[in-house]
């Protein structure tokens, strides 16, 4: 009775969705994607996409099937379109054929449209395919390997902690610690899904952060400081743990001792073109996708904010909200940028939803 | 089965309350009361404080029971401690003894010490009180009033709708339609269920606002501007509907004949001591009781939030989100204020709850 009015391909669509989030934050430069093969409308194989550089989803789930007879005429559901390509692994689309499958379920096609052709190929070789079963999970799922090859740059993502009316600091710029230890905490898992951190130098000099995720379980963040003339201090916190896991983005070719030092010290550094101090947007994009940083949490402080906003690099967002509230005057606002003299010009957040976090309220949604 | 674990006078006191909230909006500068009389645990008489001048709840349920016999060893739930002066009526107390009541619960004391008395009398006649039954529900019901009395000011209600930064406006100062169609008929309500709407002049010279409620069935707010120089234009639209409800506050003790204008419009003028061109906090207060306002919904603009803030005047908040957001140089921020220099000089919000209005968030609590 229960199953009268569930699509069949939903259910098995969901599940192979469910297994490519258990990867989640650790596949990137790759998407994440799960299979699931099917034979009489039961289970028979399961696998999903765990690192780059390891098996596809599909080849997993062929795998995991022990008595291959079984794979003939069965039916395999892969949230994204099987390459077709020979990269660090053969092209899946190749396995699906040679398995004896007959028919597959796609959630998405690959965004990247030089990447496409698995469904064609399929289809030659007289391989039933359905495309678009849950799409919009899929695409969700998958929402920063979109951005990385649709658009060309990180998945960047604006963090904030600030007080009723958008101040992130008081006078004289003291900013910590404005949230609740829940948000806090929140804020340390979502280091461990992105692959990097990054903030402006002034946040360094002002705050002197770890920027490290201290959440048991979860990955270490790589940690970019916006640099343009590396002003950074050499005694910042941020290099008294994995130092191999700092980025410093400069455009200053000068201090050759100061690179060298930190060097030795393990950091890296990333040149980067600039026009009149401010890093070209385009190029910034490049030089992370360069170093594997598909995914980004943008700490601030307000210039940082107002730079990706104003250059609309922003993709999502994460504002919390302590139930303060005070004068603005001389304060630090979330977006240190100009404001625009029509309302028709800010920038929305679409599919914004809001909740407690303690006693913080969150408000997250997309660019 | 179901009543086991009620408190009966809960229960009476809970409809007294909804008896009470009848007159929501319409009792000023009087609190919102309601009465039922029970006995051999029925309900036998009902009645509520309608408008100030009109008899009090107590009288009414009185009132509302035929057979007057039937009052005899009968018990009284009333969630107001009951009068004990001759101010328009008579005391309740008095009539509570005579009706052979013989017992009287009691939501909250009277918030003003002068005033209380009515407990004592009515234990010198034999009466069994019980008090504080739903007490955190009695005082939530009558904030205004506990303010007006304990406090001496109105009850201020902030109100403000802006940008997730915090801007009420952008550059050059257009704030209009900010927030969707249902956080303004949201806002329109909150104007019928205060005695008044209050804003800054420059608010008036910038958006010439109407700031009447524009639903059917709410009552009109009086209309405060806060204008030290009268500098208010006679051609506001303000003037265009219900005149008598404009009050102007000023300082200056100039401009004869635009006075006259003013009066002869219909408008009153407020005349208000202020220190350096800003209004004295204890004497606005009491201009406005005097006239009373008893509660008064402040809608800004950004330098009125500043003054009400900072002077410690606000009781409540209503602040509306629109999920927008942009730079803030140049624009006007909630509240045009100085920061402090320290995160524990910031005014906190109590028991501050998030919702959706509409595509918009509300954040609203106590200061």
């Amino acid at each position: 009775m229960y199953f009268v009015n569930m699509d069949q391909d939903e259910i098995f669509m969901r599940r192979a969705i469910q297994l490519a989030k258990k990867a989640k934050g650790g596949t990137s430069p790759n998407p994440m994607v799960g299979a699931v093969i099917t034979k009489n409308g039961q289970i028979i194989g399961e696998g999903y996409h765990k690192k780059a550089g390891l098996p596809h989803a599909e080849i997993e789930a062929i795998n995991s099937v022990k008595n291959k007879d079984d794979l003939i005429g069965a039916t395999i559901y892969v949230n994204l379109e099987p390459c077709n390509h020979y990269g660090r692994t053969p092209p899946c689309s190749e396995a699906i054929i040679k398995s004896g499958i007959k028919r597959v379920v796609i959630g998405m096609r690959d965004p990247n449209p030089k990447a496409q052709g698995g469904v064609e190929r399929l289809k030659q070789n007289n391989i039933e395919v359905k495309i678009g079963v849950l799409e919009k999970d899929a695409n969700r799922l998958n929402e920063i390997f979109i951005t990385n090859v649709t658009k060309l740059k990180p998945f960047f993502v604006m963090k904030a902690a600030m007080l009723l009316n958008g101040n992130i600091a008081v006078k004289g710029g003291v900013s910590k610690w404005i949230t609740s230890e829940k948000s806090l905490r929140f804020s340390h898992k979502l280091r461990g899904l992105y692959d990097a951190v990054i903030v402006g130098i002034n946040t360094i000099i002002m705050d002197d952060p770890m920027l490290t995720c201290r959440i048991r379980g979860y990955k270490q963040p790589k940690r970019v400081i916006l640099d343009a003339n590396l002003r950074i201090p050499l005694s910042s916190k941020l290099f008294s743990k994995y130092p191999n896991n700092v980025y410093i983005v400069t455009n200053s070719n000068q201090q050759e001792k100061k690179r060298q030092t930190l060097f030795a010290m393990g950091a890296n550094i990333i040149e980067c073109d600039a026009e009149k101090g401010v890093f070209v947007p385009e190029k910034l994009s490049q030089e992370l996708l360069k170093r594997d940083i598909c995914s980004a949490l943008v700490e601030g402080g307000s210039r940082s904010h107002g730079y990706f906003l104003t250059n609309n690099l922003y993709d999502k967002a994460y504002l919390f909200y302590a139930p303060k509230i005070t004068g603005s005057y001389g304060a630090f606002n979330v977006v240190g940028a100009d404001a625009p003299y029509d309302l028709e010009h800010v920038h929305n957040l679409k599919n914004a939803k809001c909740r407690n976090v303690g006693n913080d309220f969150l408000i997250e949604g997309y660019f």
